[in-house]
């Protein structure tokens, strides 16, 4: 469903996806319009109404989204009046309580899903250490170890409750959240003693933001790689700008996101690795253009993420050489005289 | 001198660095060791004095350095704390005396300037939207023209006092500040108006960890660079890590700062550029690197800059065309039929 | 109708190609079956039955060419003989009459565009220097600068009637023309005063063939591009020759024109730049391939144009962070303690 | 000392080679006029005379090579006839006898050095599937399991013997053998079930031969890499070879061996890599150049180590931040409100 | 049909491949279900049968394939074991006899391509030097000089043979072959004295394995080449291996075959520089992709194709400058004053 | 002694160049300080005076220049004016006298180098067809063909002149000239079938300024090639201008000269090949750069030099493997079962 769709209804949602060539649909738990969380959590019969709803548009549910409710399970202060608006109108100007809902969320979000019958949820981590990405000031000796510390602490029991319901929680790494790379993330999962339900979200995109091999990415973390977002982009600095992009809009930043195809994800490459390591999630489409139309984003989409599905041989090219007799192989590598 | 000069007087440190090979030292104001700063802005026979013992050493004074000052100008809440390190003792916990400390700070070292006959003032911008560098939380509109509005309006006396010194206030575009690149640089001229005094230092090594054309940047920038470190860097981002370094330490970031030569910036295409535009100012050698021995740096800075310097021909290898005659130039255009 | 249409009358051209799927048709001024610029130039019944004839055959009529006119307005004697093949039989041998001849077409053609309705006409510049372009043997002082002054002598009164006329005049910057990169078009723009009518027509593919960088290029003259020819090049230099090409035909050469898609012109972000730019001209294949018939180089075109348009959104992707508050903005800056 | 050094006696050796400049000498134990092996592993006395012969020349002994006698561990039939050259004339023509007395050799070796107070020895491998390296024909299933399955049932007691004597055998990974880049290390090291003698001689040419990334082998590897070559090599493929070399000689080979600084190997980036990672093993010299003369490229390898060496700081340059104080972190953090 | 066409008669397969949009089909000698190869080099009846098949399923045999006989006409004895397979079951373990079968396959090979009107027959070359193709061990003066000489004492008479019948005989240059590249096909040219009948099936997946360049392959080679594959490959080396895959399969080694498109042959330039220098044989399609099914990869594969195939056009875009008169040229050149 | 030596006599010139380490001095005949040519070309005890002064002087004569007196071999008009600056004053504005005393001085120059002892000359090669360099207007058929067919009539007496002296020609490929890149050296070539004294000065540098592979250039014509100038250069296109220039001076252009490591010619790649082609001629250095002071660049150019010359080894460093034995070879490559 993308996180702007101009939808009213998750019905007439699932079926615009669908005439456009979707199979499937991930949903946004803060929206309303699409989906009641904690009726979701407790209601087997809704969950089954809202699968039922998409399935008849010809859509499946993918999975549910919980960033914004992940990103509010820490805030750094600086940033708090910016993020109150991700949550309820009550809760605004009240950290700590807002943090308490934002935790409830996610447990909430682990039951739906396993009603819904699916596997993975996705998330923001949060950041508490974000403003002090780059040394200076100088960041004093265990500023950040206590940074993840304390996001350990906050989300082991969120983790323990995904483990009780079957979920996987997968954090989208993303600049902004403490977890944004492939080192923050091992940091974390030191952080909660490598706990079997801190996955990954895939999205080439931020990596290309940060200027970093995302394709080496898949090839260190594919074993914790469960979700996956299809969304483009690119980098070009020049000598006015680079990697910070100096507090300019998306459409004039060096690094902004593009409609599929239009930017500089290798997304050839990426769908092979992911097909070669075994990866049978779903591709999701995000939205987000700083230059295009999103209904023609929208559209060239699917079509886009079909020609990219790579359907696997059921066996070898080349196996015609048989072989597994042992003395064979033995005669050829010369141990037999 | 230096950030990080382990010397105990001016007279030393000058020593040390005419045997190193060294020809000029920049000044930093906040250390006592080095310079009374407020006596330098009223004593003609104190500034004779430090420049003399300069000089005896073998060493001219080539700039004074009011870098952490100008951090002091503006500071966001979020790094109140860490920057105090930086404010005399007595302003610790009070953001706004610490602002105007750091004002009357950049008064007093341009009329130090004037007095040991500079031309040239080097600081940083001090930096209120920095947390706001990725669109993440999304910036409200207005949030940044704010910030630079506010810049503008502490800076521009301070601007107007090196006007009448007759000094340029070159800021080093650095990251963690406000003025990190060329379209902050742009942004904060147009709000004071494209003030003369305001100019920049150019260190390519910034740029280089923010992926930037740091040669296209002098081809862009050429009229306002008025001071120059030498300073190298290298970017080596992998699928772990990017721009963002995930919070490690400066030897394990993917960029980080070497000691000359040892780092990704082409100097001899620095200098050739910077040579082509007629730059008139010092070449200053900046020591930090993750990984040589400090003493090892400082030595190579020497030689390596010598080795840098182009000097000028007095005339183009090929001007024995002769020429100027603009009846023989219409007959070689055909234009004389 | 591109240089090369085998067409008997324009009524038929603009049927094949509104058949070939394109919506527009620019209109060769020295070709007869095309056009009679004179009566074009005093005629509004004649301009309109042009306009109603393409309009009818389904194809807008997108600007006038004058580019061999143009040519004609300086000519160096070295290609006297080469380019009188463009002038009326009557006028070959005789330069001069030659000359203005084709100032009077430029001033028709400024007429005619106006009773068309259009706002951009192109032409060439002609060259006196360019036998000059390479500094062997070295060019005497003065001999550049007296040929762009020649050149603006020349142009300045017809800039003055397109003026009259409202029409902008686009150099299409080209090798064997004195305006054929960005330094010339700023020597031309500065010879006349930054006249507001000298425009550019932009095309990648000669930029290609100069080894020059037309991303950046359309960064820098932004404000000046008016027209736009969709031609694709490639430029393989090897060990046996390179820019200068060695004498070779077309299709030999290491620098030679390609049906678009075939050549090394990424479109993607040539459109991408024109559209974040605010672009609002014709995009105008036009047909030179060495290799791949006219035909099929023609009817690929127009999907080929259509598939990089881009539609601008009405907003941003992330304008939901509303703003415009400037108390709010100023406590997220730290200003408000 | 070198594969090829033109001396007569060890003393004679290490004077020439303390005279160029260099600090260390890797010993060849195949080579009669350098080490008698066997007596080297009993005798102690001889041991501190060898040394001592050295230390007076003044060098050290870094290490002792056995490459050829790891090579006669494991040989295909198709390359006996030319691996007996590295045989004792007696065993000539009897591959079982040579592969007993190869495996003796490197036994003692192990006993010499732990006499010597060394820490690291050098060996290839040896080799049963390099034949079948290109699957064309296809390899049957099996075949290359069987080969590691052999190779680490002949090296398991040699390393057993090693890890009495406290050595770190250190393979050389090297075109020809088994092991010759990461992933067969990897699948050897499965085989002997992470044997902790079981280490790497880090030479970068012959993964410039290969085309790989010899930096990122770096990090991946950091952890068993216990020797290293420092030699220098080039890939230049083109039209007429490539990889494979057109069984070509060296000197026209795409791939070939260069001096110091001849080559593409990125030394100051594997200098830097070593010393970031805390290598605290010698940087030894190879000498092979394919053109040019051996003594011209001993003289200038000294003093390239030299320039490449890193000495590491004692403290990080901007460790002044100070730190520690956890609530301090926790206000920066933000969690103390 | 490919090297794997799961098909059981010929003219099913030709079926197929008409309706996927194929226009010929290569057949495999060796298959008894496509041809009886002693039969066809007899009875033209035979032939015509066969051609007919095919035409009336809609294609056309673009050539006759006889890898494999011709890998058969020279194995090193290591590899005879496992090259047995390709042989006639009552051959295997009898290598002369294998490879009289082998020559007398080629020749009855090129009668038969006669009676079917084609001109050009695909093989292996065979290899007697493959085992040394790194230089370690150290390779004896002669010995390579010694395989060429002995195969192009076999080949000759083949060769003969296909003069006779006027067919052109294309080695497809692989890895595991003696003819493996430029060099190598240049070295047993000389060996038979640049016999007419030895050429060329260019296939650059062969040449992406071994990181050749591929197409300035084509400029070398061009007047020799008669065949042509189209096939898909890519190579990306990493830290963790290179060229020699580390005995990996198919999919995990760093070059591997890939569907056409899905790799990182540039085929746009492959088939301009075919087109440029005037190549009027097939394109055929070979199936192998470690990743995708083939039944993606074959349908696929026509319309890949079919969209790189260059119409050339009549005449030259801009021959509109006519000429031919040699005084008018020596005007322009300045002659004729 | 380079083109622009500010030196009296030649006595003085060979003096400063041995200082600075030279071991040669090119002479450019041209200038009358230097050499008187008709005596040299008549009198042996002038020639050898001449040597002995510079080999007192500490540098041998490496060979003669005739650049200038090859230039007005063929002179279009467009530029007579220009060029006439290199006749001696009675000559200009006489085309053809100019012509043929041009045509003398080759001659005489032959027989001086010749007297001197030397085996290569220097020269252009003038110019007819440079005017019509790129493609507009439109080249008529048969005008380069003339321009070449022309151009041989003129140097094919020279040629056999030189050829009677035993000296090789040596044109220098340089833009101006239509002699500048290896297709128009071709087309010379085949003008004068072939003559065996048409041979190449290297000189990398107008090989950058084109945009050449100038190491391709040494593999495709090493066997005509018998001078070298060490000359530096680079080419950094921008958005602003390419490879023409924009009729730029030197310091401007985006190509321009540089001193001998200051450009971007890879001179250890360069004398690598030369040294592997077995090339024996001298290594020439040229100063012409457009930023530095010619003396810096000449006393920098000599031990550059030297530090890239290649002594080659003695024998190839593994050609311990012996060999030639027939009988084993046969037995490695399995022909003697």
């Amino acid at each position: 469903m993308g996180d702007a769709a101009p939808f009213d209804t998750l019905a007439n949602a699932a079926r615009w996806m669908a005439e456009a060539g979707y199979r499937g649909v991930q949903i946004p738990t803060w929206d309303a319009r699409c989906i009641d969380l904690r009726l979701a959590a407790e209601s087997q019969d809704y969950c089954d109404e809202l699968a039922g709803t998409c399935r008849e548009a010809g859509v499946e549910i993918t999975e549910l989204s919980t960033h914004l409710q992940g990103q509010l399970v820490a805030v750094h202060p600086a940033y708090d009046t910016a993020f109150d608006a991700f949550a309820p109108a009550g809760l605004r100007g009240k950290p700590a309580e807002r943090q308490r809902w934002a935790v409830e969320q996610l447990r909430l979000g682990a039951r739906a899903s396993r009603r819904l019958g699916l596997r993975a949820q996705a998330a923001f981590s949060g950041a508490l250490a974000w403003p002090f990405l780059y040394p200076w000031p100088q960041r004093p000796a265990g500023l950040v170890e206590e940074a993840f510390a304390e996001l350990a602490r906050r989300w082991r029991p969120i983790l323990d409750g995904f483990e009780e319901e079957g979920i996987d929680l997968c954090f989208e790494l993303h600049p902004g959240e403490d977890l944004h790379d492939g080192v923050t993330f091992e940091r974390f999962l030191a952080a909660v003693d490598d706990h079997p339900r801190v996955n990954i979200l895939y999205d080439p995109s931020h990596f290309v933001l940060q200027a970093m091999d995302y394709l080496q990415f898949l090839d260190l973390y594919r074993d914790r790689i469960r979700m996956f977002h299809v969304k483009d982009a690119e980098f070009n600095p020049t000598g006015r700008a680079g990697v910070y992009g100096g507090f300019q809009d998306w459409v004039d930043r060096p690094g902004r996101f593009r409609s599929l195809g239009d930017g500089q994800v290798d997304f050839g490459a990426v769908f092979s690795k992911l097909t070669q390591y075994g990866y049978d999630g779903w591709a999701v489409l995000e939205w987000e253009c700083c230059l295009k139309h999103p209904e023609d984003g929208a559209r060239e989409g699917a079509p886009f993420i079909a020609a990219h599905m790579i359907r696997r041989p059921e066996r070898a090219f080349d196996d015609f050489a048989g072989g597994g007799d042992p003395d064979a192989n033995r005669q050829l590598l010369g141990l037999t005289r």
